[in-house]
C-alpha cells in the first residue's frame, strides 16, 4: 500500500474474491515494482488516500467465476496490466489496453499474496505447464515490462535494415533493445550514462552507447545515422525532455514509438509538424503480444527477467521501491 | 508580391535565370493561391518585407541548366512545392520535402509567369504531352493541394473497410475526401458547414457531413462510429482545435494524417500517450505521388481541379487573395 511520498507499507488485507461472473482470483507466483509506481512513490503524481499497488503478475488461478470458458483452476498464467475482453472491436484490432471494457490492474493492486483478475478469460494467456523457477521472472517481465518494450519497437517500426535509438536505461528500454533485436534491426543505440545498464543492453543487443543527454545525445546519434537520424527511436521516459530527444533523434519519415508515462508533456506542433516523422504510443497493448512473448521465454530465446536485478519477499516492498528510486536497483521483483 | 496584411500587388520583376547547373526556368501554365497563403496575408504570420508569393506551378521548360537531365526544353511539368534531388536516402524513402537538399518554393514564388526551378531533375515530372486545357486545373492541384491531401489520407492509413473523418473542408480537407475514396475507404465523413463545401465532398466521395464544431463535431463523429471514433482522420487546418479535434475524433489504434501547417500548436502529452492513436504528418512529401497522380489526372479518372472555383488573370492575384480570405472562393487559379 501507497500511503504517500516514499511511504510504502506492507499490511494484512481481505482476500479478494469473485465479483463478476468473468473473473478470477489468482495466487500470485511474482510481482514486481514499476518504474511508473516511481511517479506516486516521488510525489510527482500525488497520493490522496492509502492506495493498493502493482499491475504486473503471474500466478496460479485459484477460482474463476461462472461465466469463465479459457482458463482452468491450477493454470498458471500471466496477464497484462489492462484487463480486456479480447473480444471488442478495438481489442481485435490490437489495442487491448484501450478496451471497450479496459480496468486498470493498478487500480485493484497486484504486489499481494492473492489478486482478482476481471475478464480472465480475455485478460489471462496460460504458460504450456508449470514453469520452471528460473523462467518465471521472465514470465513477470512478459506481463508488462517486456511486453511495453515490445511494443514501443514494434509502434517504432524496428526491423532489418533499420537503426533504433533508445531514450531511456530503464527496463522497459533495455527490453525495447531487446525487441528491437528480436525484430532483426541492425544497429541498435542505448542512450545511458550508467555501466551496469549498458552491460545489459549490451547483452540484449545494443551495439552503440550514446552517454550525452538532451540535445547533445541528439547530435551524436545524428553522427552516427549519416546526420539523418535514427529510422527507429523507443521513447521509455515520460518528460518533455526525453519525448523531445526522441522526435529530434529520428530522421523524417522514421517512427517514434514512445510508451514512458506521459508527465507534463506538451509537444510544440510546429516542430512536430516540420519533423516528418511518424509518432505512435501509449499504454502497451500486452496482451496483443503476450501469446508470441510467452513462447519466445518458454523456449528460452529471450531471457528478459535478467532485468530483475533485485528479487525480495513481498514483506520487504518498501526496499523494493527505494532501491529502484536510488537507482540501486532496475527492476525489483517481489516474492508473495 | 505580399507588402503586408491584406497587402498583395503585382509588379514587373527581373526575369529568373538558371543560378545552378541543376535548375531549370519554366514559363508558368497555371499558378494559384494556396491556404497557406492565407497565414502571412491575415497577419498570422508577419511579413518583413516585400515578399514573392506562391509556390504551386505547372508549366512548360523554357531553359535548362548544364546538368539537367531528365527533363527536356518544350516539356509540360508539374512540381512539387519543395525543390528535392529525389535522389538522397530520404527522398528514397518517400519523404522528398524533407530531401537532404529541399528548397521551400515558396521562397522563390511561383505566383509569376516565369519561375526557377531548383533541382530540376528530381522535382519536376513532365506530363505524357501538352495536356488539353480543362487537365490544367487538375494538373496543378497535383503540385500541392491534391498531393498534400493525397498523403494526409495515405498517413491516415484510409484504405477498404476503414472509416475516414475528415476535419477541414478547404481544398486539402476536399481533396483528401478524394483520395480516401480513391483509396478505398468504406465511409467518409466530411466536417464541414458549408452547403458548397459539403457539396463538392459529396462529388468526392463523402458519405457523411458533420456540421458541428469541436468537441461536439467530436461526438458526432463517435456516434456515427459506434460509439469508437473513426479509424483514420486527416486533419487539414493547423490549429490547436483542430488538432485535438482529429485526435479525439480517432479510436484507439487508428490514425491521424495531418497536414494543416501547425500555428500554435500544443499537444498535451497525457491526452495524446492514452488516445492510443498514431500520429503522421507534416509538409506532404507531394514529389512521392506525383507520377501516380499524374496518371490518374491524365485519365480523367479523378478530376481535383473542381477546387478551383474562382480562376483569375494573375494581375488580379489581390482579388483572388480576397476571395479566399473571405470565403467567397475555395481556391483561386491564377492565369499568368
Amino acid at each position: 500500500m501507497m500511503y504517500g511520498t516514499r511511504d510504502v507499507r506492507v499490511e494484512d488485507r481481505p482476500d479478494p474474491t469473485i465479483i463478476h461472473p468473468t473473473d478470477a482470483v489468482i495466487r500470485v507466483a511474482a510481482t514486481c515494482v514499476c518504474g511508473s509506481d516511481l511517479w506516486p512513490y516521488r510525489g510527482t503524481d500525488s497520493v490522496t488516500e492509502p492506495t493498493p499497488m502493482g499491475h504486473e503478475y503471474v500466478g496460479i488461478v485459484e477460482q474463476v467465476g461462472d461465466a469463465v470458458r479459457e482458463v482452468t483452476i491450477g493454470d498458471f498464467v500471466v496477464g497484462s496490466f489492462f484487463a480486456s475482453d479480447n473480444t471488442c472491436e478495438i481489442c481485435r484490432a490490437g489495442y487491448q489496453s484501450r478496451c471497450v471494457h479496459a480496468e486498470m490492474m493498478g487500480a485493484i493492486g497486484t504486489q499481494s499474496q492473492l489478486a482478482r483478475i476481471p475478464l480472465a478469460d480475455g485478460t489471462l494467456v496460460a504458460t504450456p505447464g508449470i514453469p520452471d523457477p528460473d523462467l518465471v521472472p521472465s514470465l513477470l517481465a512478459a506481463s508488462d515490462v517486456l511486453g511495453t518494450g515490445w511494443f514501443a519497437a514494434v509502434a517504432a517500426e524496428a526491423g532489418p535494415g533499420r537503426t533504433v535509438a533508445v531514450v531511456g536505461d530503464g527496463a522497459v528500454g533495455l527490453l525495447g533493445v531487446l525487441a528491437a533485436k528480436h525484430l532483426g534491426a541492425e544497429r541498435i543505440i542505448i542512450v545511458s550514462r550508467h555501466a551496469d545498464r549498458q552491460a545489459l543492453a549490451g547483452e540484449f543487443g545494443a551495439t552503440d552507447v550514446v552517454t550525452e543527454r538532451g540535445d547533445e545525445a541528439v547530435a551524436r546519434v545524428k553522427e552516427l545515422t549519416g546526420g539523418l537520424g535514427a529510422h527507429s527511436v523507443i521513447e521509455a521516459v515520460g518528460t518533455q525532455e526525453s519525448m523531445m530527444q526522441a522526435i529530434r533523434s529520428t530522421r523524417p519519415g522514421g517512427h517514434v514509438g514512445y510508451v514512458g508515462v506521459s508527465h507534463d508533456v506538451h509537444l510544440p506542433g510546429d516542430e512536430l509538424f516540420f519533423s516528418g516523422v511518424h509518432l505512435h504510443g501509449g499504454p502497451a497493448p500486452v496482451r496483443r503480444f503476450l501469446p508470441e512473448l510467452i513462447d519466445l521465454i518458454w523456449a528460452r530465446t529471450i531471457n528478459p527477467g535478467k532485468v530483475f536485478d533485485l528479487q525480495l519477499p513481498l514483506e520487504d516492498a518498501a526496499e523494493g521501491y527505494r532501491a529502484m528510486d536510488e537507482r540501486r536497483a532496475i527492476k525489483t521483483l517481489l516474492h508473495p
